[in-house]
């Protein structure tokens, strides 16, 4: 799912992103909450009809925003990088006002206004944005807490869960999907317990949130324990991971979707993705090496940039120029080389060979080639 | 023309520009010059071929630009807006070292070197980045100046044009035109003399460069002498110019091509073009007048914005939220605004009715309307 922060996949229209493959986009709630708002969208058709996009969105549930602001960078957490900066009582992470059985009491960044989000609210807002899915309101816990407050906030969560879904039962949209999302931070037995009892919820499809560990071997430990605990009947979603070995990985752990801020973002800052047997999956446009070269992005890649006819040397030259041309033509390179991936994968798996195709990509075929498809369904 | 400054429209593909209508692009000399240099573009086949562009483009000389640096914001003197700053003899204006017989000494803005660009320079840059169409080497000459500065100035700008006829002739392209430039600042006798003397000189067509007077009537009144000494058979190009108004009136002054960074510029400020019998042509979507508003930028407005589908509160929301999405979309709406309002004027001369198909235009009528096009050929 491409990441349609503000209502907008960044550099691009949404029928572009629909022909590079994609279905299904995922939209900010509390960015959307505090800018347009909520009834603003409501009167416009709801979020995909207001932004134009011609299919389902996934709405998340704002916690993750607002819990940022109170645990530092959680995006940093979650992805398993140490923290940037001490956390402190004052400053950025003063935004979080209190975190009560309630809900979460915040400053806007937009305005400084004070505001209220609780399950409840979350849900209110999801249903005026109607989404296709959205998510229930969970505590992003962080990664430096004790085990005690991962466990009390977990049960929390899942107290928030029930009354998502019991609000949602009797106010949302009868057209909306309820995920409920998993925590437990890096706790064997919290994970497995949230797992099994947020599959036992109710909820359309779980989410896998929070704290994944240290490292990337640690986050594939815990995603493995909670989808270990998941009904095969209900889909699963891994929120905020998407970096191309995740991605691989994470369908061999049984994952079904994936969100990632990672093929846009990069995108805007010149970096290109690219089979690599290192592991790295991209190359800098914007490094002396790309300066003459008449080579597109990838030889062989689809993607408007490539089969467009567009110079790595074009390119670099826009980056270094600043031309907003480029970071739309890498950020349709990137998004392109993603949903070839994905449809490898799935290909595979409906023939039955995930673990060639996985290790074909992993060894640097390119997504799409014939070498990692061949003999497979389109 | 669209502008490609610095090979690109910027936050468009070539092949979208093609699209909307347009067979020629402008590129600058002076930035290409600079970054990434005229020897790597022609490595890639020259300008068109670098920056993918199915069509023929026109190079500037790049003395508007060498000359700004000297004589300060010559974008504002040609557009006869005041200067918004006094000149002094340091500061910016300091990046200009000498204008000599032979040329122009300058200190490069983008690292500071010492570089030199005269008019055997100019085209073998422009040469180099094969246009289809080079400008030759002139001094932009300033509107606050004495009537001596834009006499000799004029002259030599005529002795400038033999020279780069000269090296054309003898180490040019054999496919590329040039174009000589009509100087002569707001003087009728000295702009009736330089458009003799540049039709006279040989070149492929005339372009009608420098200080154009202090408002827009007086504008017309210079435009108009220079066009009456010139030959029905040379193409007439005004440089520079392309407010709506601008382009409506200098085609009845017998203009037959324009450049303006102002429909892209604008867009890029959130401001898309619109008819306006009050002259403004102009709205502001980043005003609240466009935050709720289910409406299009212009009903029944062809272009990828208006018919496919974007309100303008969903373009307000993404302008307030900075996304470069939004940028996109008005660019493409301005840039089909100005291309369906040529081809309304081409047409109305192809009838014979440009003075009733101007005043529907400046009355209000949307360009491409049929209450603009009845009746025309196509």
């Amino acid at each position: 799912m491409p990441l349609a922060t503000k209502g907008a996949v960044k550099t691009l229209e949404p029928h572009e992103v629909a022909a590079l493959g994609y279905d299904i986009l995922l939209g900010n709630t509390f960015h959307l909450f505090l800018e347009p708002g909520a009834e603003l969208i409501a009167r416009h058709g709801g979020l995909s009809a207001f932004m134009n996009w011609p299919g389902p969105v996934l709405t998340d549930s704002g916690g993750f925003q607002v819990f940022s602001m109170g645990h530092g960078t959680v995006a940093d957490e979650i992805k398993a990088r140490p923290p940037r900066a001490p956390q402190s009582e004052g400053g950025r992470e003063g935004a979080i006002l209190a975190i009560e059985e309630a809900g979460v009491r915040f400053r806007s960044y937009t305005d400084g206004v004070e505001r209220f989000m609780g399950p409840e609210t979350s849900m209110e807002v999801q249903a005026s944005l109607h989404s296709d899915i959205a998510l229930a309101f969970d505590e992003c816990t962080p990664f430096h807490v004790p085990r005690e407050y991962t466990e009390s906030s977990t049960e929390r969560t899942h107290r928030w869960l029930a009354r998502c879904l019991a609000w949602h039962g009797e106010h949302g949209p009868s057209d909306q999907l309820v995920f409920g999302i998993v925590q437990g931070g890096v706790y064997e037995d919290l994970r497995r317990a949230s797992a099994r009892e947020v599959a036992a919820s109710g909820c359309a499809g779980i989410a896998i949130g929070g704290s994944l560990g240290q490292d990337k071997a640690q986050m594939y430990e815990v995603v493995g324990w909670a989808v270990a605990e998941l009904p095969q009947e209900l889909p699963r979603h891994l929120l905020g991971i998407g970096d191309v070995d995740d991605l691989i990985r994470g369908v061999e752990l049984g994952i079904d979707t994936f969100d990632c801020a990672m093929p846009t973002r990069i995108a805007r800052h010149g970096m290109a993705l690219v089979p690599d047997p290192e592991g790295r999956w991209r190359t800098d446009l914007a490094k002396a090496s790309a300066r003459d070269s008449h080579e597109p992005i990838l030889e062989s890649c689809p993607c408007p940039a490539c089969a467009g006819g567009y110079s790595r040397a074009y390119l670099h030259h826009l980056l270094r120029s600043r031309e907003l041309t480029a970071l739309r033509l890498i950020t349709l390179h990137n998004l392109s080389f993603v949903a070839r991936l994905m449809a490898d994968l799935r290909a595979a798996l409906a023939a039955g060979e995930l673990a060639a195709t996985a290790a074909a990509l992993r060894g640097g075929a390119a997504p799409g080639a014939a070498s990692v498809t061949a003999g497979l369904p389109d």
